[in-house]
């Protein structure tokens, strides 16, 4: 006899999976404040980072011309990573994000940086796009350490299963 | 024995539950039509603002100075309510809601100031993002009396599990 | 007694559902690269689309006046289909797209309209929103054969069910 606690057992944890498409400094932070949230209270979290989402696992800081050809670099030095990334309303040539920045620090909120690494800290897996890599021509390499691996739709979809999903 | 069934009995009514993030004329009248449409056919439905998605749930019409800090009343002045939400794609200045909201009562489609109406009715449950609020500080008192409830990540969660959950 | 293999077996294939409300070029791909991605891994792939998601399966290329009103008819010429959508950062008047459909061939990688054709291929379920055709003065025959029905809200909620659903 099958209760709905052991099929929820056989499941494993609370599964939580969200799909980082928007580079948005504002998205972004709803992205790793959903995932440190959910983290923190046992779920399994799984963030699958791609299009302009992948600006938030760049390995350098700042701008630079990541990619291979001169068109892809002129993508990468334009996308600029995560220190780089503006408001999705109100970003006034990069000044929301700092507006924002000093309204998460002076009310006590962590910032977006302090998200991230609360992330890594509380063991969320984080999955880089293989198809946006391809385009934007980003390797492995590109991102930072705690990237776990480079997935396709089906592999993200296998790891999802199950959870709830969310694309940002 | 256990069918299936029974497990969704026990789990209670079907649930959707949505992260209201955009602030957005056209994305939030999507938030309050797949509401309505889901309470009218006996969904449990959740709805938390975040973000510029407040807007919705702001007990005063029209721009206000909300917030207390200087900056956060800056803010809360831009944002502006619901009233004031501008649309994702040809706003055109405060244009493209108008026009919209003509469209909308000429062709006998509720306008989302009725949808809102609607969901209070079909006893949709609202509530705020705590952490959003720290950071407009904004305060309970500033919203419309119909949302229930200040809430964390985790306790979203706990209240989204096993349905459907959307984030707009 | 009930396993949980016997529960999915009921429920028939694994689901995803989107709902392209957005009709940006890159979140389309992201719909479409979903989409296909799910369908050849066996999934039911529903999509619904709304507002200016429209623009993906509207018959006509290119800009057309559709719509009845001249409001609706102008909204229908400033959308202008899929070969017009714009990308939803760095879109320069039109150059963002064009970019990335060059990037997209350069690298082996699936255009937009490629993975529609897909799309279409492998089975995925097109679906219009009521409501938007209603605002925006669009029918059934301003969509390519392909789309399967016209839904509202109750209907969508109904086939989505049991699977993941993405709001795009």
């Amino acid at each position: 006899m099958e209760t709905l606690s052991e099929i929820q057992a056989k499941g494993g944890p609370k599964k939580l999976s969200l799909i980082a498409f928007s580079g948005d400094f504002d998205k972004l932070t709803a992205v790793f404040t959903l995932a440190t949230g959910a983290a923190a209270v046992g779920y399994e979290v799984n963030i699958f980072f791609t299009f302009w989402g992948l600006d938030a696992i760049k390995r350098k800081e700042g701008r630079a011309f990541l990619g291979k050809s001169p068109m892809q670099k002129l993508f990468g030095f334009l996308m600029g990573g995560l220190r780089c990334t503006p408001t999705s309303r109100f970003n006034l040539f990069g000044l929301g994000p700092r507006l924002f920045r000093w309204l998460m620090r002076k009310n006590q909120v962590a910032t977006l940086e302090e998200l991230v690494e609360a992330a890594k800290a509380l063991g969320v897996h984080l999955y880089a796009c293989e198809m946006a890599m391809h385009v934007l021509g980003l390797q492995a390499d590109d991102f930072v350490h705690e990237v776990e691996d480079v997935l396709g739709v089906a592999t993200f979809l296998r790891l999802s299963e199950g959870g709830q999903t969310l694309f940002v």
